[in-house]
């Protein structure tokens, strides 16, 4: 899942999709998730396409690497020299032109992968103690997906604690906004199983949020009284 | 609330309090909270505490300024010229030596205010619209606060609320630690109403933690099911 809201300031604020997708129908399915400087992003979105659609650049393409790994490679190195471009201005560029990529997907004859690929080029995978990652604005809807994520979640669990997840942050940070957009990957689909966009007037994200936070509200009552007394050294 | 973690480096951890207090019986009660570059705030209160202890010195005192927005301009310019003083060796020291202060506390004779102070010197007031302050690691205890804090709560309930906010960020953030300091005033006592300190080993702390953390699922599986069909645009 990923929001939409990219800024510069907060009297600049515009709607440009995060999510990406690439697909060999049949033989690979691939999304890239962005955060992080636009015109790094857009940069790198552009670059992906180019390799992807000009037969004749002899670059190497989403579309026709052997592996998920070498497409993570790819795009790390396409992240690294775009930014190194941009950056050859100044020396806070690095982290001015910044950005973070979530890269996943499958090729034919080897299982989905699942990438975080850092601005400098480099990218850990998810497994089996990390389960997903989060770029950007990660802090504010993290302790909810720590608390009650689960590996052995249906698709629809999944969702339903994206949209809390989203909405802490929403609730807590300008620069994140709706319409957000979802997709879901199953093991051999080599396309979306879901792909589907919640807008700014979606009902069931409006719903799940207030019954949310009556649910906190309770279940914060229903935790035990804190007592100063039993342990008060003053 | 605070707690007691410094690090410089991962491998670098130490314990030190972060909760500072100053009164006069009858008079005036003030506590500073601390975060940030730990030789800056600690120069702080050092400052501080030798203004307040010297009475030859002829600088304000935080014992003696007349009003809590005396105090809090003492406070910020203090902080203000000990980041300057420590920033005269490179361009990136501003951030480097960054500390936030929150003080609060009551002189005699006006009501109890609290100030946020900022690296530079400047401070703001919490008021109706915004009636509590956060500094240092606070993005994942923020959402929790911004849905469950009320003015109106009993002291008992707030210290309950910030032992699941501080939960939230313990579970996220290694450079936020246990033991908690934790201090509530009421109005014209001067002096703390309660003042203790929650050990790592806190009963109180652990259960509810864990019942936070099983309400929490409780509360997402009663969340009406996510469905994808009805939305989507595949």
């Amino acid at each position: 899942m990923s929001d939409t809201r990219t800024n510069a300031g907060i009297d600049n604020v515009s709607v440009f999709r995060k999510m990406f997708t690439w697909s060999v129908p049949g033989e690979r399915f691939i999304t890239i998730l962005t955060a992080g400087n636009l015109a790094t992003t857009q940069a790198l979105i552009s670059l992906l396409e180019e390799r992807t659609r000009t037969s004749a650049d002899r670059d190497p393409e989403l579309l026709s690497v052997p592996t998920m790994f070498q497409a993570a490679y790819l795009v790390g190195e396409t992240l690294k020299s775009v930014i190194q471009s941009q950056s050859l201005t100044g020396q806070e560029a690095d982290s001015k032109f910044g950005a973070t990529i979530i890269i996943g997907g499958q090729v034919k004859g080897s299982e989905p992968r699942l990438f975080m690929v850092y601005p400098e080029g480099n990218f850990v995978e998810a497994g089996e103690e990390t389960p997903f990652f989060q770029i950007g604005e990660t802090k504010y809807g993290r302790p909810i997906l720590l608390r009650a994520f689960s590996k052995d979640m249906s698709f629809n669990d999944a969702a339903k604690l994206l949209c809390v997840s989203f909405d802490s942050t929403l609730k807590a940070n300008l620069s994140v906004g709706m319409p957000l957009d979802l997709l879901t990957y199953e093991a051999d689909d080599f396309a979306p199983r879901h792909q589907m966009r919640l807008d700014a007037d979606n009902q069931y994200f409006a719903t799940t949020s207030n019954i949310w936070r009556d649910a906190l509200q309770n279940a914060l009552e229903q935790l035990p009284e804190f007592a100063f007394e039993t342990d008060t050294d003053d």
